[in-house]
């Protein structure tokens, strides 16, 4: 099955011109023809093509389906960005392909990346989520602050993944209750938080943890967090 | 911390041409300096340079420590090599990363890919093993049928994940026993296994799992069916 994105589908009844290129042109499909399109908010639509403009294919939706997540944590990814792009790519498909609703990344003293242009990352999600035939797209947001972070984002348990064994640390796996409404985890660069920034999470209510007795790459990491919130959601499903 | 890698450091003394030319040549490092060395068998080495000859740089062993790996159960994924050779090399990084024993290209009837070349996948496992400060290589087998694999390779647990959901499956995470001695899962291609494989292996004892709800890349799914096992041993640890 192939998906169309078209984030406002419903308000334009058109696709978008890549999505209307790649329908049109690389896939010849024919007016009068069924597609499936997701609007990357949880909505599948069965639409009936109407014409062949490759620009800005017209559409009717003939069926609307809002599609349960195979999650139902909501889950944010808060990661300092690697200094390689490619591996911040990387992660962005597999959070995106194994289920995250937001991936945030973060801003902190050791940051071997301090700028980063989501654009791309955007576009790699979008990709993701179409393969893995998903209808939510995550969020992408901008560098952030790792203050702004802990100060304003709120969720149900909220963690903070270091490796610095003098600051005391338990066991992701076993810390993290199934089904929790929400979740955030930190995940820090390559160098590691700063003790001040770890004091400093810690102050308002962040839960220390460690991933386990492996060294983790910074991208390695963050989807293992993900990950382990699925496996303990899915135990005790 | 570096660590040089030469598999025969107890027999020859030296180091391997390319260790020798990043040990003497890149990072400077005079005679009489202690260097860490390992040998991918589990044993981590303290040894004192005798010479900076770049090309076999002589070491004398001064102390020789087993490393205790993170992880207990012997893991084995058997997977189906993926057309895009990246993300093979992607997966071994990341397989070895978070700790598996043995990786085993696997040969069977949808498989995009036929033949591989382990060579470069062998040399990004030792990459990862030293980078991520382990002591023990995952074996990397050459390209093997699935028939072979399913008759010759025994373990504690045998799981096969498969996509089809006419065959009934159970939930990996669930299926699990924490701390099996051995385990080895069967991962298939992009166009799943062939039912008549799938009865193959469940005949002769194969487990059959699903990862859960997720529609994952052949990559993804390998290295999602390592991490359960990681996180259910730690739960039980």
């Amino acid at each position: 099955m192939i998906q169309f994105y078209a984030p406002d589908i419903e308000q334009t009844l058109q696709l978008p011109e890549d999505e209307a290129r790649h329908c049109i042109k690389v896939l010849r499909t024919r007016p009068g023809s069924l597609v499936e399109v997701i609007d990357g908010k949880g909505n599948r639509f069965t639409c009936r093509l109407l014409d062949d403009n490759p620009r800005h294919a017209s559409v009717v939706i003939e069926e609307r389906c809002a599609v349960t997540p195979a999650w139902s944590t909501h889950i944010t990814v808060a990661v300092a960005p690697t200094k390689n792009m490619d591996r911040m790519e990387w992660l962005t498909e597999k959070l995106t392909e194994i289920g995250v609703n937001r991936i945030i990344p973060v801003l902190c003293r050791h940051s071997e990346r301090k700028e980063i242009k989501i654009e791309r990352l955007q576009r790699i999600a979008i990709s993701a989520m179409k393969q893995s035939l998903k209808a939510q797209l995550p969020e992408i947001y901008p560098m952030t602050p790792l203050r702004h972070i802990v100060t304003d984002i709120d969720a149900d348990m909220r963690f903070i993944a270091y490796c610095d064994p003098s600051i005391p640390r338990k066991l992701l796996a076993k810390e993290y209750k199934p089904g929790c409404k929400s979740v955030i985890i930190l995940i820090g660069p390559e160098g590691d938080f700063d003790p001040e920034e770890i004091k400093e999470s810690l102050d308002s209510g962040y839960i220390p943890v460690t991933l386990g007795d492996n060294r983790l790459r910074t991208e390695t990491a963050a989807l293992v967090a993900c990950d382990t919130f699925h496996i303990i959601n899915q135990l005790k499903s």
